[in-house]
């Protein structure tokens, strides 16, 4: 019988939730040899060609994949480097070994592991994993946590406040097309604050409550499912730039509360 | 007598880190309470209405000046927050407490603590820190290091190679006035890759063999002599956008070195 998160018993989340930390500790061990790896000195460029990214890439979803093949063979897979792999339980595991390659080539602790679990849905659980900070931000069954350096906390996205006063992010200013461009400016022209190049660690900021909008189109669903399960847990909201389900990627509006999404929404489409 | 960096000996320089060392601690443990409190669901608005930031920034000032009164009040200090004190012995502290507070109130690691030691002739000793991930990049008296969650590694900047291969950042993408900005995306146009949004962790990443170029308009004092400092003490180099001196701020170029320097300065110019 196909599994959906009504019927998972808090045994098989327990269970789901042991999985996706095993993951996130191996993508960890396999990807930190390469980061910053040239500011050893060292030639990095490998014979096959490929750079630490790329390397590091494929090694983390490897052993993401290990850890599957290990603890739950029954599931699906959906990996960035590797691609579909179908399963038995109604459930798939959605994969980016590295979201924010531009970043990780740069040596900036912005990028991060995508780990997401869906069911027929949408995603029911999320991590977002920063290995060089030793940050874990988690959502999904009941739990909304993240550790770090500064130990473990609740993830409380945001109240409500003014979009004048609101923090947006994107990763690339020029943002998309140049009409997603313009919709873009319509709020950021709005708000306090418009920040760039945080890839996936702004969708974490949000989840931890220190910004209120992360606003970006062109994603994968390998880029946006684990951030919907996190932002979802933390009591904030993510969908398309129609308001709608936004799981299989495109224009992404993600928002710390149903007031500031309301209000970045009219701007969109304004 | 006047102290410079040709007349500061072995025991002198030692006892000019440990000061600079401590004070680094010392705004650690002021700054680090204020980062992310927001998350906790408390009011941080204080009752004289200052923000967190303001509260961290005044606060790491204030303990960093302690240091100095009790280990070397012979010097002179010039502090984003409290101004200019005079001093006896031919050297300065330039300490900007809180580089990139608007990085700090959206709760990102890239703002820094930036610590410089200047004589006649400009910084002789710096130091870029961040406490949240624990990182530490010092230059200065023959010292060139980074400690962090990797360990401690030498600081080297980057060898030559062509700028279609180079990573250049700046904090705003609108950069400073009109002009500037099309200077700017001039060199941006010719780059492989450009990043926005680090504050003063892009002056490290350059630093520590990361990344080519840093480049920025409207610096102050107190922004710039610590990454000069850890720069050249990593073989790189920090001008204005003529090739001339810049510890006083301004238009800001830092090079990883003289290849990729001269050919940003000409399209700076160009």
């Amino acid at each position: 019988m196909a599994e959906t998160s009504e019927t998972i018993s808090a045994t098989l989340a327990e269970e789901l939730w042991q999985t996706a930390g095993e993951m996130a500790e191996a993508a960890r061990a396999a990807i930190l040899p390469h980061f910053r790896a040239e500011g050893l000195g060292a030639d990095n460029k490998l014979s096959e060609g490929f750079d630490p990214v790329t390397v590091a890439d494929r090694a983390a979803e490897k052993a993401m994949r290990e850890v599957l093949a290990a603890r739950r063979p029954m599931d699906a897979i959906l990996g960035e480097e590797y691609g579909r792999e179908a399963g038995e339980s109604g459930l798939t595991w959605v994969l980016d070994p590295i979201d924010g390659t531009r970043g990780f080539l740069a040596g900036t602790p912005t990028w991060g592991v995508l780990i997401a679990l869906s069911d027929a849905s949408g995603p029911v659980l999320g991590v977002i994993d920063q290995p060089y900070t030793s940050e874990r931000f988690e959502g999904g069954f009941g739990r909304a946590v993240w550790s770090g350096p500064l130990g473990t906390r609740p993830l409380v996205a945001r109240a409500a406040r003014p979009l004048s006063e609101a923090i947006l992010f994107t990763t690339f200013p020029e943002v998309g097309t140049e009409a997603e461009a313009e919709a873009f400016r319509r709020v950021a022209a709005q708000a306090r604050l418009t920040r760039y190049g945080m890839d996936c660690y702004a969708y974490a900021l949000l989840a931890a409550g220190q910004i209120d909008l992360v606003i970006e189109a062109g994603l994968q669903a390998y880029d946006i499912q684990a951030p919907i399960a996190v932002i979802e847990a933390a009591g904030g909201l993510v969908t398309d730039w129609q308001g709608g389900k936004v799981h299989e990627g495109g224009q992404v509006l993600a928002a710390a509360n149903a007031e500031i999404h309301a209000a970045a929404l009219a701007l969109l489409n304004g």
